[in-house]
């Protein structure tokens, strides 16, 4: 179907995926270009390519529509952070959100998903952004709870490495939501922004807009 | 030193604590009373314990004081999210937070944190409320996060099970940031802002204030 592929972009996502395809025996060509550039360059380099190949991306958030004026066209999101080793371990394990408006576009993209080693699933275009900006809560946004927590633990004189058991566990639970907040404790939410009123300012709007959300998603 | 422990309160920690000393064979008795209740419950559970023995407590939020009228007293807070199987395995690898005034009570809490399984460190007792407001948002926050990101992909169509390797993986590359937020894409997060609005409007606040967050924590 495809016999070899070339990759545009030598970022975090554009590394590991040449080393896969590499890894995997595909030779660099013409069959599909694949564009692994920001999302802010997408449609600027694939009006520079050439009509006649696929052409494909590999963002999370961009619509089909800007590789036009390609119709040999489609998209394979890896659902995963990539840090800059360009280590294609990396995509192992990892879903792939594919997002194709025929059938042939289908194949091949289904064909690049299981050579990169993710687990395909289907996305409709217009759910690209949602879907998108849920990844980003669970990855981005935990990064941003960590630093949170670590700067409380440094406040406090705790250890920063005693979270990781804690955020290791709440995983293996299936994130079943325990303290404070679901025992009705708010007599302790009081203590805690009072605490964070007192010694890290900054983090009290952040406090208390997540406590108002666990309340509201708790079931 | 201390022969028997008597275990009060048979919650999620209460059951974890008590099956882990029997597990050690330590016997059931007034040595030490360890008083695993909710943290409104701790101070009236205490004045009604005899004077005499160690008096402890797991809260992680609760002074010492609240151990009044007792002076033979500390506490050990496992920091650990619990599930209610009362499985002592629960404790293990899990660090504890121990306070206490004197040597001979922090030669206690380094028995119970050693007998349950507990990485221990010392904390300040008024340092608690603070240290536990961290805890609070690597465990229950991130159960809020996942939520979210669960609400989000359910509305878009895609696989909630996707989210697990990308949660795993930012953990495992040691929290670093990626994402649009880290590469200056506001664009990006304008749109995810646009169709949260559109479509799951009551997630528009939290995705704003952890972006903010987000890039005031970055470094």
């Amino acid at each position: 179907m495809i016999d070899n592929v070339t990759v545009i972009g030598s970022g975090r996502v554009g590394s590991a995926v040449r080393s896969r395809l590499a890894e995997r025996g595909v030779a660099v060509g013409d069959d599909l270009v694949l564009l692994c550039v920001p999302d802010s360059a997408i449609a600027e380099v694939a009006a520079s390519v050439p009509a006649g190949p696929w052409v494909a991306h590999v963002s999370g958030a961009t619509p089909l529509a800007a590789l036009d004026p390609h119709v040999r066209r489609f998209s394979v999101h890896p659902l995963q952070t990539f840090d800059r080793s360009g280590d294609p371990s990396q995509l192992d394990g990892a879903w792939g959100a594919v997002t194709a408006e025929d059938e042939a576009a289908h194949d091949v993209a289904l064909w690049l998903a299981e050579t990169l080693g993710l687990q395909p699933f289907d996305l409709a275009d217009d759910a690209r952004t949602l879907y998108h900006a849920g990844a980003v809560f669970v990855s981005n946004y935990l990064v941003t709870l960590h630093r949170a927590a670590a700067l409380l633990f440094a406040a406090a004189g705790a250890p920063v490495e005693a979270l990781e058991p804690l955020v290791q566990h709440t995983i293996d639970t299936g994130y079943e939501l325990t303290g404070p907040i679901a025992r009705g404790d708010w007599a302790t939410v009081e203590r805690h922004l009072a605490a964070i009123g007192e010694r890290a300012p900054q983090l009290d709007h952040l406090y208390e807009t997540l406590a108002g959300a666990t309340l509201a998603l708790a079931t």
